[in-house]
């Protein structure tokens, strides 16, 4: 087998940890200060992302002013509100209880966006699947998630927010979409497990059943 | 600074190296079978990934079958030969020459699909911004992409090949939604820098272009 290209033991280890050990942090931030050169560092993990036709769709907004983190935090009241009375009345109780997000707590909030136009109109690999440069972009958050966790920061994504909201609190043009709006610190501790699984709301799957060979639904390997 | 989550150096090294050694592989797949057990450390790595409301959306299917192959590889020629007239004269003739898919040599094909109503109507984060769902499916590629590239092994995304084609090709249900059809295998060699770039179709952007503060277009850091 041709493996010359393997990383070492404690390297690849790392990479498995990353991926294991990543949280989407809401309760768990302190406020300790987050260096420049860390931050740095992970703005250029989510540059080395995968992007199609090297179209390099993203930009970083970091977030550090009050003020802002405000307006953010009240979008996310609203549309937070919005969505509990869409939830069965069980089911609304529990979720009301879930904090789902740390916007004013962590030190760092980061915007994450796309624009469609970068490089013009015709973009290798985008000709038949115009989402690729969003998915793109979504590979630049999973890139800086992993590497906020080798730096032992958390990350959390907020998703109950509405994306004209964040256009309007940050004048985004008309072609830069909304991405992926981050919080970002140092915590307390990385919970072992996901919150909603530990919570019960949800059990983690068994890989098993996701696995399919050759066609949708078929469970065999064949040779 | 509270850094008692940090990794060691080395695993630090290694999560970097993936973020930053991860290349998008079309030519360079040779033809030593992937192993079960690798195979599946990727696919668990993948099932890692963040997903709104723990709703685990993703299904696997590995492709082996040169039949298969075979079909998904004329999809592509069809939507390859499609996209070409879409570029300019000057930049057409660039177009066709860059190799852009592995399908037939990659020993092992994946097709990563998102079903849409995994665990119901109403998912926790899904609420306000629906293609969540579609998102976390992204990451679940972007952590198999980098597990991969600590194994040695190459991974390239096709994304120049119709949606409907692969439905029809795997019999996907109507919810399920195709994110990535990906080529997996060992290579003869990880090329230095994207072919895109290497071959001057587009530069590299210079990260402190894309960090904007507090506002979009805001180029200087408060405080």
């Amino acid at each position: 087998m041709s493996n010359h290209h393997v990383f070492s033991d404690e390297e690849k280890r790392g990479v498995y940890r990353a991926i294991r050990e990543r949280r989407d942090i809401r309760a768990q931030f302190i406020n300790t200060p987050v260096p420049d050169q860390v931050l740095r560092r992970l703005l250029e993990a989510a540059h080395h992302a995968p992007s199609v036709g090297f179209m390099q769709p993203w930009n970083f907004l970091v977030v550090k002013d009050p003020v802002i983190k405000q307006k953010v935090h009240g979008a996310f009241e609203q549309a937070h509100a919005r969505s509990a009375a869409m939830f069965s009345p069980e089911k609304r109780e529990q979720y009301k209880k879930f904090k789902l997000e740390g916007i004013l707590e962590a030190p760092v909030n980061l915007l994450i966006t796309c624009d469609r136009t970068r490089t013009g109109p015709v973009v290798i690999g985008r000709t038949v699947q115009p989402e690729m440069d969003l998915y793109s972009t979504v590979c630049a958050v999973q890139n800086l998630w992993l590497a906020a966790r080798a730096e032992g920061l958390g990350v959390g994504w907020v998703s109950i927010v509405e994306e004209q909201d964040l256009q309007k609190i940050f004048s985004l043009p008309k072609q830069v979409r909304v991405i992926a709006y981050l919080c970002v610190g140092y915590v307390s501790h990385f919970p072992d497990r996901p919150e909603l699984e530990q919570a019960g709301w949800l059990p983690r799957m068994d890989l098993d059943e996701l696995i399919f060979y050759e066609q949708w639904g078929r469970k065999e390997q064949g040779e």
